[in-house]
This record gives structure tokens, C-alpha cells and sequence, in this order.
């Protein structure tokens, strides 16, 4: 017998189409004060969430994220955001000088951002609300911080799409565990095999779902990513005042 | 009244102390398959966890790590690492070509592996465990890569420290939720005001806690970290494969 947490972890699958009953306040205020207990180095809290409840800026962030409909139809958005502003801000206070921003700190407000975004999505599923994570932010990173009125040394990491699931999709296998855990060193062996392993539970999978339609494997639809890289991302950052040295 | 889930994420505090109890190998499995199931853009799983059980690798990673005793002490001590090399290998099966290794690719493992490593710290809480995340594990990052026989495209992004609590520290406050949190756009004065509470509220804190001996608030201990930037990391990452474009 696992503790309740170990069963809301396990069940985690991105969820996609929402009723629209809201979320009650008191509900998301502990859900983001979930978000704040979670690790952060050295206490800099380098993330802020904007819960984006105006219906204009919805559908505009909709459109710049590949037109997905549940961002604009989910009954809370949060735009997570990197935020070295705050950091720098209260520094300044004490501290003559600019921040030099690198790539040590942007990986800091990476994380930080990340880690209480995870305790938010697990704090709203112990709540029998879904998430979704929307990476398409990062589609037009400009365009999203204008829209936000983000300052400098901030950037959208991620979207985050919250309320009551309308839909109840399966979890999808992941890797086999050695393919993503070693002992003492790295085992490139163990992933060749364990890749090979997960082709035949992925394309399984697929297979079930689509009804016999769908007949890819991990490393297929892995492939047919590689052309996408968001290569605007670099200099975008780096007009953020991010990744100087 | 709310699910233990939220407990659990609440009553976070790192560990730096912990009892010799060994973890056991199933409690292990079941926390790697909790990092497992966290969100993952497009299942790419980026990451890769290294268990560190080898004594003589565990003192020397310590020595590395700005020599936090704890690391050599703790019953398992996990090193979260960023992983494209995986994705790559699989992709390679089905596309002929080098993999273009940008920002975003670089945030898309960062974030892969900071959400899977955040499960995985409250699938050990609520299993009773204690954990502290190690970022000085980037201190010496070329040396720790070497001594796991880390692949390129592959960085340490942080340790772990995990078992069993042999002391039990206060929760540290969080910023007050307006400074982190804002409807629809970025609130500046809502962050200068939410600094200047926060500072009394840590000051106070830490006098608390040190029975009167640290007068310190939270904007001081920012500026003073601002001069440890850890200068190598962008040169250590493109030398790993990372950030080419």
C-alpha cells in the first residue's frame, strides 16, 4: 500500500478538454502556495506565475501558441514565468552594479520556475482538477511577453491549462526504468535496448488507442520531431537580457 | 479540509541530516516511476537519473560539490541529469543528420528533468523521506560529468540528497503571494512592495532562528550572491554539445 501522493503522481495524464466549472478561489490560492513550498536555490524564488483570466488576451495567447482551443476554453491559464527581475530588484537595494546574467542563473530560474509549476500540477490533481503543460508559448516568445508586459530578465517557460477534466485519456508508458536510472555511471548500453524495449510498448500502445490506425514507435514519432526546434529561442533570450555570458 | 497531497507539498523543508536507514529498493523503484509519470514535452523524457551508491564516487562528487558532507552520508544520493543524448540516439534510427542542439532543446530537457526530479522529491516526502537539492553539484560540472561517464548532450543539472529526516528544521516563508502572482500582466510595484514585506518577514525569521544572532533580510542575502555566478557554465555546456544555436 502506496500513500495517496504515490497514486496522484501515477496518474498523471495531460488533460485537454475541461468542463467549465471555475476554480474556486481559495482553491488555486493554495494551489500556487503549493507551488511557493517547492526547493529553490538559495531561496531566490526566481518564477511568477500570471493567471490569465481576460478573455481577449486568452484567445490572442491561444492563437500565438499553434491555435490550441483549450487555452482559451480551460477555466485557468498560468503563464509561468523565469523571473530574474525580482532576484535583481532586491539586490539593487544593497548591491551597486548590474546582474550579470548568465547561463548559471538562467538555468536557476529555470529550475525554480519548473519545480513549483510540478508541486502546482500535483497540488490541482489532489484536487481532481487536470493540467496541461503548454510548451507552444515558447512559439512566440515576444509576442506572449509584450502581451503579458513581461520586463526585462523574465521569459514565459511554459503555459499551464487547469480545471475539471471533461475527457479521461489513459497514462502513456513511459521508458523502462533502465533506459532513465544508472548505477555509479552512465549505461549507454542499457539505453540502446531499453529504447528498443519502449518502440514495442509505444507503437503497442498507439496501436490500441487509434484502433489499429496509428503504427509508430517512440523513436518514429522522436525522429519526426527533430525538425522543430524553436530556433528563435536563443536570440529572443538573449533580448531578454538572458544568456550574456 | 485538503488532501494529504497538499500536506505533503506544504510541509516541504530541505534535509541536510539524515538517519543511516537504507531506502528500499522497491520504495526507490516506486519514487523513479513517480519521476517517470511527470509531464514530459512531446515524451521526449530528457532526462536521466544517476544513483550514486559507490562510496569512493559519493566522497569525491562531496569534494566536488563544495564539500557538503551530507552527499557522502546521505542513504541515496541521486544525480539528476539533462539528457538529449537518449533522444538522439533514438531519433538517429529514423533520420539521417546531426541533432541541432539549441536553447530550446536545452529548456526542454532543463525543464523535463526539474519536473521529473520534483516528483520524484515528493513521492519520497510522502513516503516519510527527506530530500535537499544540490546545485553546487554545478560546481565542478566537467569533473562530475567525467566521473559518471556522462555522454555529450548530456549535464548534471543538480543532485539529491534523500532519506531518512534526522532533524526537523522549520519551513522557511515564501514571498507573499502578490509578488509572485499577477492577473493578465507583469505587476512591478505589486513586486517592490511584496520585497519590502518579505525582507521584514525574513528578518524576523532568521533572528528566530538564530536566537538573535542573524539580522538579516531577504533582499541582503540576495545581494550577497550575486557575486558567485558560476562564470563556466555556458563554456562547460557548449563543450557538452549544449547551445550551439
Amino acid at each position: 500500500m502506496w500513500p495517496e501522493t504515490i497514486d496522484v503522481l501515477l496518474n498523471h495524464r495531460s488533460i485537454r478538454k475541461f468542463k467549465s466549472t471555475p476554480i474556486p478561489q481559495p482553491a488555486l490560492a493554495k494551489i500556487i502556495e503549493a507551488a511557493q513550498q517547492a526547493s529553490t536555490s538559495s531561496s531566490m524564488q526566481c518564477f511568477t506565475v500570471i493567471n490569465v483570466s481576460d478573455q481577449d488576451k486568452r484567445k490572442k495567447l491561444a492563437e500565438l501558441s499553434g491555435n490550441q482551443a483549450y487555452i482559451e476554453e480551460c477555466p485557468v491559464f498560468l503563464v509561468w514565468c523565469a523571473d530574474l527581475y525580482r532576484y535583481e530588484q532586491a539586490a539593487k537595494l544593497h548591491y551597486e552594479g548590474e546582474l550579470t546574467s548568465t547561463v548559471e542563473n538562467f538555468i536557476v530560474a529555470t529550475v525554480d520556475t519548473a519545480l513549483a509549476a510540478q508541486n502546482a500540477a500535483i497540488a490541482a490533481e489532489s484536487l481532481g482538477y487536470g493540467i496541461v503543460y503548454i510548451g507552444g508559448i515558447r512559439n512566440n516568445p515576444q509576442e506572449v511577453s509584450a502581451l503579458l508586459g513581461l520586463p526585462s530578465h523574465v521569459y514565459p517557460v511554459f503555459g499551464m491549462c487547469m480545471g475539471e477534466p471533461d475527457q479521461a485519456p489513459l497514462t502513456r508508458p513511459r521508458l523502462p526504468q533502465q533506459a532513465i536510472l544508472h548505477e555509479n555511471s552512465y549505461d549507454q548500453e542499457a539505453v540502446e535496448s531499453g529504447i528498443q524495449q519502449y518502440d514495442g510498448t509505444i507503437r503497442q500502445y498507439m496501436l490500441e488507442r487509434s484502433e489499429g490506425k496509428l503504427n509508430t514507435s517512440w523513436s518514429e514519432s522522436m525522429a519526426a520531431k527533430i525538425n522543430h526546434p524553436r530556433l528563435h529561442m536563443g536570440d529572443f533570450l538573449r533580448s531578454k537580457g538572458f544568456l550574456q555570458k
